[in-house]
């Protein structure tokens, strides 16, 4: 896992994954002190920085293992980027969500061209089901982090970052990311790492699922005790992944946790301030950056804000609470 | 008032305005029957189109006078645009606005960097205000619309669109845009002229104030008969300006007029797959190519979406009443 598979993924992503800008306002700089730049990758196709990770993972299969078709395990953001990615290649992806996910996301996820396969969480295993599948159908898993040519995909973030950053003439930053199992945190700091050495990434996950920031602390893959609790569903993992987690063992500064208040407060500062939607885990570093920034020594703060597949009742509940974030 | 007056806009521009990017959604797709690209102009800095035009305007005045600085009347988005305009050439801005404006738009004009001055509707002359200050203090009037440099600026917006389309390989195309005083409809239609000459621009206005599309209709510029009584306050105008009619009268075809409900479901939609905040006035033309596909002939829509600068409460009705816009 190296810098050249994050532009080899960046050259088969071109044209297929957004560009997406970087944000900026003076209110957001007004309420940090401190310089704030938005990567908004909720506004990347299929609303999360998921479909890079897909795009990348899909291309880079052999053409004849493609054919057969892909599989995910998801009911959130990377079903999405899964489906997409295949079918605007035009072969089949099968997702298997558990039969209690909300009704809206596989519909979305059939809509997005997958055929979704439920199963009984409580009586049955993904995974049999997921093998069994890739036997009789031929079908490849696609993973949703640990998995070097999904990082890479996730790394391309971190390629447009230095570049547009440099364009604002920002060389030095810490760079906030939102952190469930690795990937992006992962392949945005081994991106900067080759492009932009002076920033310094951070992985922000919500209070009580802070894997990461203790498996960074402790030196050692640590899980999370609970899967439910928070709203930023779309960061809730076990633990790390364990390629994500030796990259940033080697790169990433200490992480930052933050509250679910917080996140939703994020969010109405994105809407009134830079006009996007984000999801609760998608602004979890825009919440580190906008209310704890006193624990971010550099002056300039890149954050990404990673998703914004958001139930509109829980976005009308952010800007009822919180107004304009400030 | 040529397209050389916007390529010049569009080099002053360079680095200053956004370059936002041109957005897609299958799911947009289906409900329309037919191709739509966005552009998310709302993600433009102060949340609107009117920065560009705003940019252009001050940074076309000599030296001299622009040092002397700028007014404007306005308690929209115009306001910001001049304020953010004004504050980062480092001259100062007043900005005339009627006291009964809402508290959030005078304190966020003054955030930007604005000298607000308040008048009593009823009993002051804003004009009469306007001028006293022109000569007291030798400030320069900027427009909000019928103002050549300020059509050259809205105009960058078709420059960007005619290249962004043709890396979809769109050429041809039903160009459906927002309208009040007619500045960036006229303007992108000018700039299509030149770059995308098959693309047909088409002024959307809100249900009883469809000045245009009726000046346009009968050849001769038509008032409004009220300046209240939609929900799209960004397109509420008295007519359109008198440079922008003339241009769109050569240019564009048949406006469209969409309710106002129409308008609150594409900000759903909007919300939904695209994941961007859009007011109500600068999601008329999105409205009509979503509920209106019938009446345009082009398999592929090109919409602005102006503006986002909408209220909390109002944004979460939208999404509270059309759920994903579909």
């Amino acid at each position: 896992m190296n810098i050249d598979l994050i532009r080899a993924a960046a050259t088969r992503l071109q044209g297929r994954a957004r560009r997406t800008p970087l944000l900026s306002s003076p209110f957001l700089d007004e309420m940090a002190g401190k310089r704030i730049l938005v990567k908004p990758e909720c506004l990347q196709h299929t609303g999360s920085f998921k479909f890079r990770g897909a795009w990348s993972a899909l291309s880079a299969l052999p053409d004849a293992d493609r054919a057969k078709g892909v599989f995910a395990y998801s009911s959130g953001n990377h079903a999405q980027g899964v489906a997409h990615a295949a079918a605007l290649h035009g072969v089949a992806s099968v997702i298997l969500m558990p039969s209690d996910a909300p009704a809206l996301k596989i519909a979305n996820t059939r809509a997005l061209g997958a055929e979704v396969v439920l199963y009984d969480r409580a009586a049955e295993s993904r995974e049999s089901i997921g093998a069994a599948m890739a036997v009789e159908r031929g079908l490849t898993l696609i993973k949703p982090y640990d998995d070097p040519q999904v990082i890479a995909g996730q790394g391309t973030v971190g390629l447009e970052i230095a570049q547009q950053a440099a364009q604002f003439g920002v060389t030095q930053a810490a760079v906030l990311v939102p952190c469930g199992g690795g990937g992006l945190t992962a392949g945005v700091a081994l991106a900067l790492e080759a492009d932009a050495p002076a920033m310094k990434v951070h992985p922000v996950e919500p209070q009580g699922f802070d894997d990461t920031a203790r498996a960074l602390a402790t030196g050692k893959i640590v899980a999370n005790t609970r899967m439910a609790g928070s709203i930023c569903d779309a960061i809730l993992t076990p633990a790390p992944g364990e390629k994500a987690f030796h990259i940033m063992q080697r790169l990433c500064g200490p992480g930052q946790v933050v509250g679910d208040d917080d996140a939703l407060r994020a969010m109405a500062a994105a809407f009134a301030r830079l006009k996007i939607v984000v999801e609760p885990g998608g602004a979890a570093a825009l919440a580190a950056a906008l209310y704890q920034a006193s624990q971010i020594a550099s002056d300039t703060v890149i954050v990404v804000t990673s998703g914004g597949n958001v139930d509109p009742a829980l976005f009308s509940q952010a800007l009822t609470r919180f107004g304009d974030g400030s």
